[in-house]
């Protein structure tokens, strides 16, 4: 898998993918990820990729022709199989959706900035526009990471055991049980009998009646979808 | 406002913190925020901070005394008026909960990594468990980073110009409208006339027919929760 993102600011890109699953997942030549400095395409001198946004107010705009300039150079040397904008407004981004985009070959991911890009690039250029939420962050930068760190770990052979990434919250349309490490009494706070008491099916029992409790207690939505 | 981050891996967020938004508040003294890496309150030797899950399976769990010696330091240093873990199961993260946290004054940030944390330290140390999304990443790094962001752009000063933020999506339960810039005409892409014709009256009315519209098309429930 390749995935290619197109960022004004790409030093906020440099800490999320240089450690831990992405990194390991990137040496493994698992996935390859690269990102683009949109300034690289403005074609004025200072670089400038923005301006003011058409009718007044607040914020500035990305403008349109150094992000047409970047997907089409990106565009002429492979096929993406979507070309994403990180946008509040999108679709929202679920555990679902990471696991259908885990199946494609190439994704472009535009990161917005600012106020946003010019609408133009959003109806023209964009094939799909995912939101990671209901809150309004500075840019695409951090949205594009955390989509980019959920489809990756799903990728086969990344993580190390791939039976870690089945048991994850919403996999299983339930929410993961509680875990417990050593030590078993912490200052008088205890691990649960039956986790230490080696009995595998009575472990797994109390597990699955854990993860209903805790999806019925936090996210009891979650059972009305199914 | 000060948010301290434990993480056991503070790599990961340099990145995010370095630039843009994030970098110019903390130049401005608006925030403080300090990132600690678990693994300097570990007393094992090779300052290990992880260990299987009792019962067994896949995943390591991050151990409740690094995390406990963590969180009592930095308590005995100032009173928090949140302790927040990220997590998957946790509170939905939205605007309005960014608005809130915006009013505090010092929060601290744990990061889960690996399978999460041992259970008891939720029980005990954690006064607010908070969730970006459906879906699963590989830490809590990059959510805490979403959340940090979120919260800081919102304090008084940080972006230029105040009005910015009032006008983003969700702060007043819209969408919001589309936004265009320099070119009006991009190979044929054409800006919308209103937004050319200086009549800030009609440009304001076609903004607001603009995220009405797009609201009821892509997030109709925004309506209904009103």
């Amino acid at each position: 898998m390749r995935i290619d993102i197109i960022t004004c600011l790409p030093k906020l890109l440099e800490g999320p993918f240089s450690d831990s699953i992405l990194k390991r997942a990137q040496e493994k030549e698992l996935v390859e990820i690269h990102v683009h400095d949109l300034r690289t395409y403005s074609t004025h001198k200072q670089r400038s990729i923005d301006d003011y946004a058409y009718g007044g107010g607040a914020g500035m705009v990305l403008q349109i022709e150094p992000i047409a300039a970047a997907i089409d150079d990106l565009k002429s040397q492979r096929t993406y199989d979507e070309v994403i904008y990180m946008s509040p407004d999108g679709e929202q981004f679920t555990q679902t959706l990471a696991n259908q985009l885990a199946l494609k070959g190439n994704l472009l991911i535009l990161c917005g900035h600012y106020k946003g890009v010019d609408e133009r690039v959003r109806q023209h250029y964009i094939t799909k526009e995912i939101s990671i939420g209901d809150y309004v962050i500075s840019g695409g930068e951090l949205a594009a990471a955390v989509v980019t760190d959920a489809i990756v770990r799903l990728l086969p052979g990344v993580l190390s055991d791939e039976t870690s990434a089945l048991t994850d919250s919403y996999q299983d349309g339930l929410l993961a049980p509680p875990v417990y490490s050593r030590p078993a009494d912490f200052k008088g706070l205890k691990v649960p009998d039956v986790l230490l008491s080696g009995h595998a099916a009575n472990i797994e029992k109390w597990r699955f009646e854990q993860a209903v409790k805790r999806t019925e207690e936090r996210r009891p939505d979650l059972f009305k979808k199914e």
